[in-house]
């Protein structure tokens, strides 16, 4: 991905053991130092039953008798499919797994904890990621935690952007998220 | 905040888009090296159905028989004012999101994951937060693991003490969160 | 620990506040590059109704009709005893905080995040952990995302191993979790 996989295979080794033996900060160029994939979620909805065909589940609502418009504090656990372009059958990077909390009571704002499994592609390991996608912002910032594999030590930026929705039960999205991504 | 917002916009401007592009080491002396909020959270009762002013709602217990007198596993989600100052009245600098799980069976112990959305003030951007408040401890170590805005890249120590706490049902509390930030 | 916690206690007097002051990138070669730890995980069974011994509860699952075998969505609460070695009655090093959410609709993974409060041996403090335990990996990398204490600016890699397990109700099992840091 980016052209990085091919110039970078050869300085990485000798570079990536030692860097973490010592301890010492590590600088490896040639890990990626911008990552780009697309989310595709499609929630279970009891309505329609869609038990064949769906990647993410809400978990119970809290006891609460008054309404509760966007859903505060109800989580979503979801195993979501992992593309390289915007189209559901588009290249295969792997999966999201993880989840998300709404936490908002006035706007809908999905509190993310994920991990990004990459197990295809130019660079695998996993991509962690913490933070809000507030409905109202049209690019959703996000931070990169930490990673494993290709991604080992990773931290950085996750923007998001809404790529389409499809409100028609059962709810469906698709989210890009690009990173930039240093070690 | 502390002076550093006027010495550094000149500096920042030509450093921060060259640090994330080259992958390296990012050097920005001008982002904020401590930060301070005060956090004020009114939990919602239904005893006293306090509906129309709470920040955070429990979620449903597990389901067990026997007594759990430090309501183990049970999560909070919150939307918390933050302010500059110790009184709720004070300067306004946004609000954290984010939930907290009850995590000791012997004694009052919070999870907490949540982002710091700082929209006012000279630093604006998100801080991104995980740890414990556990009750017993007069100051309480979280850590942070991530920022995006003027916290781009933050990581640090997040010192937090509890302000004050009122009992009386909607239980409240402040709490004071002193961020040690590095980049 | 590693023999490590001797020789650094000087060159820590007067690096660690100046490294926090200055807001730079720290170097502190004292602290332990590798941490291991063992968990000891006893999950409460109404059947068997250990309510004497057991150190995890698991939360209510989503409300759905259809089979759900590897239990997505629900999210399990623990506070585990930590060791420095595989047995259960080892040398206490602390424990570990916080929840993981069985996040795959076809396999066992339990997604992972909680705070190792380290409170006894050479090293004390706090490490933050985020990840998944995919039950097919016979090695789980997850990553180290903060820290505090003598682990203060922690990040790395923390790969688990089941060391062992008894379905018999309750299950019960161990992990070890071998930690590469750097700071």
């Amino acid at each position: 991905m980016y052209n990085l996989g091919d110039i970078c295979i050869l300085l990485l080794i000798g570079l990536s053991l030692q860097n973490l033996e010592n301890g010492g900060h590590k600088k490896l160029p040639c890990r990626p130092s911008k990552f780009l994939f697309y989310l595709h979620n499609t929630v279970y909805n009891p309505v329609v039953d869609n038990q064949d065909y769906f990647n993410s589940i809400y978990g119970l609502p809290p006891n609460i008798s008054f309404p509760n418009p966007f859903s505060f504090g109800v989580m979503n656990t979801f195993e979501d499919p992992l593309t390289a372009g915007p189209s559901s059958s588009s290249t295969s990077l792997g999966k999201a797994q993880g989840f998300y909390v709404l936490n908002s009571f006035t706007e809908f704002t999905l509190f993310h904890l994920f991990t990004a499994n990459i197990t295809e592609g130019d660079f695998k390991g996993t991509i962690d990621i913490f933070g809000q996608l507030r409905e109202v912002d049209p690019i959703r910032y996000l931070t990169v935690v930490g990673g494993t594999g290709a991604f080992l030590g990773a931290r950085g930026l996750a923007s998001s952007t809404l790529v389409n929705i499809d409100h028609t039960p059962p709810a469906k999205w698709t989210l890009s998220f690009e990173l930039d991504l240093y070690y």
